[in-house]
């Protein structure tokens, strides 16, 4: 992922909040061929000093059988994103796409089974805690979570390099930039939505100081 | 991607709305490491016998300059996608992820400017058609266009291998089946409408001859 300086953030805050929002992403690796496999990952920061990208794939993926501890891979967390016009500018233009997406370059470790226990343990929590009759894993019972365990292939992405997306338009005049704004915020479209509530909240010093 | 044979699909046209709804995807190469580039990609069959994707990247990006002709890459369109809570069966169960797409391995060809200039109409089009005032090519004036070509990297991806994933429960009985409907009804989220449509839309034999 190229990102232009005026669209690139170095807030790990902002990169921890587009992964927690989006995190059903990418793990990409390459052995004989590229393959990507879509899956739960959770930023997992317990021990400061070594943060990771947690997550977990079927066994019977051909990708569980080729990723080895060492391996170098990509994650790739796509955010809120949509078609901005330059219909809505005042001036001729091309279109292009607002975003926000991280990607994180890392090193593959293999969980163990107690890490992917606690790792099946906090994605159920993630996802339950707002549910109606929440599941847990003390629900499911440890014959059943078990027994499951067999099938998920857990690994860890120790981060080496570290990709922090926001296109935001703030390469726009102010009324363009105002004008996007309303266009999207008239649309029902929640990514639509999001994007003008993501300009809107750009500090409005990030869009000077960058340039 | 692995897509056990309930969640596989082989219809091209189910495929083809994947791409058309879902156009900004991933385009994934590996040279000295991997790297993956978000970008408008079209589906073109203009020639049946020679289908392709079509789309371009910033020359600026690095992924620009690695990008050959004949190089393996691997294009992915994440389609509508949403958690499935294992609180909404009957039984106990693991919780999981529904969620249509498309991955297409294929091989790259570099687009020559007339080439370019079609994607770029083509794509302005797509996006422009439904705009109040829509922006046409046009209206750009070839002065404009053939400057901005020039920050254009423009390829093809014929594809050698094509995988077409539609998980949406067809692995739970109709109860469950229909709860999950039910729950992700109720929701506003657009992807939770979307994945509930696309179940309610399975052809009620698909989840039965799969089996």
């Amino acid at each position: 992922m190229h990102i232009p300086k005026i669209y690139r953030s170095d807030d790990l805050e902002v990169m921890k909040k587009i992964i927690a929002e989006n995190g059903f992403a990418l793990i990409i690796s390459h052995h004989q061929k590229i393959r990507a496999t879509h899956s739960m990952m959770m930023w997992n920061e317990d021990n400061p000093e070594k943060p990771f990208i947690e997550s977990h794939i079927s066994m019977a993926n051909p990708q569980a059988d080729e990723l080895k501890n060492g391996d170098a891979v990509l994650c790739d967390f796509l955010g809120a994103h949509t078609y901005i016009s330059s219909s809505w500018y005042n001036h001729i233009n091309a279109s292009t796409w607002n975003y926000e997406a991280v990607q994180i370059e890392g090193i593959v470790e293999l969980m163990n089974d107690d890490e992917l226990y606690n790792h099946l343990t906090k994605l159920t929590l993630k996802y339950e805690k707002n549910q109606k009759c929440p599941m847990t894993v003390a629900k499911m019972g440890d014959d059943f979570v078990l027994k499951s365990m067999k099938g998920a292939f857990g690994f860890k992405v120790l981060p080496t390099k570290i990709h922090i997306a926001q296109k935001l338009s703030q390469n726009r005049n102010d009324n363009d930039f105002q004008n996007i704004i309303h266009e999207l915020s008239t649309s029902h479209k929640d990514n639509d939505k999001q994007i003008a509530d993501k300009m809107k909240n750009l500090r409005p010093l990030d869009k000077f100081i960058k340039k």
